[in-house]
């Protein structure tokens, strides 16, 4: 996903009914025991595959021959444990971002709140015109009403205070289609990489054009990734005392770091020091991630999803447009670079037993 | 250590004889076991100290106190492994910051290269100063001076070159007491209290005033703390190709991080998203980032290196003056705060044993 600063929204796991990422296999396994030895064969073969929600295919193969390569000790491109970074984008990539950023609903959720808090706000816009209602007057507003409506619901608060605000709203929130918790709509196959991935040595991080604060708030619950692997934009924090005395840190309206475009490889070095031997996207906002991942020596795993599954999620981008030619040449453009530097497109029709968990 | 933004330099590890820090008792082990089992018996007992260089009292007792409340399953002070961090300043922390800070050494050994390069600038100051090599007049150089030095030795490369340079530097350049490798210079009783930490399953993070990207060029093989865990002062870096087209970052001159009093706490924040269990320092730079670690639930673990010990290292702050109070105000106030907040000051004289590996 791209999307300028903070301008983005999401949800909490603590307080939200996923589980922590299982195999099936393993909540099944006693009651399959007991039929039999050849039974239990071709279940060990089945539990033995990493990535279950991903059908036979380039993708697939991609994934399995990069991880081979880059752990087999003595092979000429392995990876030595410390240095065995992957990264992903979040929006398009990890989850839904149709019809919009999760982040900017709970955006939009917290406005009551902050308008009682400061009523002046009241007769200015955009707080007007999100208090109004008024479904088509909110469709009008521009990416620079919706950069207003971040900074201000963003921040202000002590830290500790934002991120029960996030989890709260978590809890109750739910999307428009499937009408389900945001932190549901997770896609399976790729939570089963991020896992397969660390099972294998890797530090998974989430690096986020989305606020680096709201996803940390349910990153290691939701996706098993600690806050201190979660990259993104960021707002400043201030540091002073409560009234009490006590330090705190208050979020300020002042963003530190823009996690899209050239961003995204200038924060990972930031945070981490580190070029990634893996990177996963989904859009232009990922390109110079992908990009500087692929430039590294050695084995390189780049992958881009390509959301050409309209039953199943949602159709965009090259793939909406493919059929008649009329492509947005943004996304076109990512979808040649593609082919061209030798990055792999998952199709999320064609690679994807499944795509949420819940199915 | 306190110094403001990037005026600061050091050494490197990959070509430094310093080798990965272990318990001496491992070396001997195998020439003490013929000696029988009532040696082994005490051999075994001292083995199991994991803080051989620190002598019994208050600093020693407060350490190994604190790990074990934190780390006992069903204790009341119990910390899950995914939250246990601890932050360490370096200059005066973890290694000597007398007389100068080790950064700075580095970016005056600089210069000469960057004015080959850049030849308009053997005629300006600083510039012309340190390349006369007039000791008199460097000492009266100003602190903008250094930020001025700073500014053009740190920045202009590519990152992957800067990393080079670094190498090379602290493989050949000597501090002007002990003349060893700076990388020598660091406190083994807190190289030991690292390892301590860590084996009891805390992250250990290097929080430092000095150049980020400096640190993590020798963080993993003198204190086993990986690039992704030192927090430091940081300049911006920019995205781009270089004639080939390969994707490169360049070092910019240009502040994104200062990691110095407010901007500790705030940092490490923004870097991790946790409040510290147990936090080191030694200046009034760390002041903020110890009482925002002391300010959190639970049990917590701060404390203060005094530098008392002009002998074995130096004599400075609170320890120079104590005898007939002229004190500097601003590490007296330190000291002052240490005791009313209930941190531990470690007396370099009387709790360690040894200060370096070497000795």
């Amino acid at each position: 996903m791209k999307l300028s600063g903070l301008g983005k929204c999401a949800w909490n796991a603590a307080t939200s009914p996923i589980r922590p990422y299982g195999f099936a296999a393993r909540r099944y396994g006693p009651s399959l025991a007991v039929l039999g030895l050849s039974f239990i064969v071709t279940t060990a073969a089945w539990a033995a595959d990493p990535l279950p929600s991903w059908n036979e295919g380039a993708a697939k193969q991609a994934i399995m021959e990069f991880v081979k390569a880059t752990t087999q000790e003595g092979g000429n491109q392995f990876v030595s444990p410390a240095e065995r970074i992957a990264t992903f984008d979040q929006d398009g990539t990890l989850w839904v971002e149709h019809p919009a950023y999760s982040q900017l609903f709970y955006c939009l959720s917290r406005v009551p709140a902050v308008v009682k808090a400061k009523p002046e706000l009241a007769s200015v816009e955009p707080f007007k015109t999100v208090l109004s209602g008024d479904r088509a007057a909110m469709a009008k507003l521009t990416l620079d009403d919706y950069l207003k409506i971040a900074m201000v619901t963003l921040s202000g608060m002590p830290t500790g205070e934002f991120k029960q605000q996030v989890h709260a709203w978590l809890a109750e929130a739910r999307d428009p289609r499937w009408k389900r918790p945001f932190t549901e709509l997770t896609y399976q196959p790729m939570k089963e990489v991020m896992q397969y991935l660390r099972d294998n040595g890797y530090k998974t991080y989430i690096v986020t054009g989305g606020g680096q604060d709201f996803v940390r708030t349910y990153s290691e619950e939701v996706y098993g990734v600690p806050s201190e692997q979660v990259v993104g934009s960021a707002g400043a924090t201030e540091y002073g005392y409560d009234k009490s005395g006590k330090p705190q840190l208050i979020k300020q309206p002042k963003i530190v770091l823009n996690d899209n475009d050239a961003g995204k490889p200038e924060n990972i070095y930031l945070m981490t020091g580190r070029q990634p031997n893996a990177a996963f996207g989904n859009s232009t906002g990922d390109k110079q991630m992908l990009e500087y991942t692929k430039a590294g020596q050695g084995a390189r795993l780049v992958m881009l999803v390509l959301h050409d599954d309209a039953k199943r999620e949602y159709a965009y981008g090259p793939a909406q447009a493919l059929p008649d030619t009329k492509v947005g040449a943004f996304t076109q453009s990512l979808y040649d670079q593609a082919k061209r530097d030798g990055w792999t497109v998952i199709s999320m029709k064609n690679d994807w037993k499944k795509v949420f968990a819940f199915e």
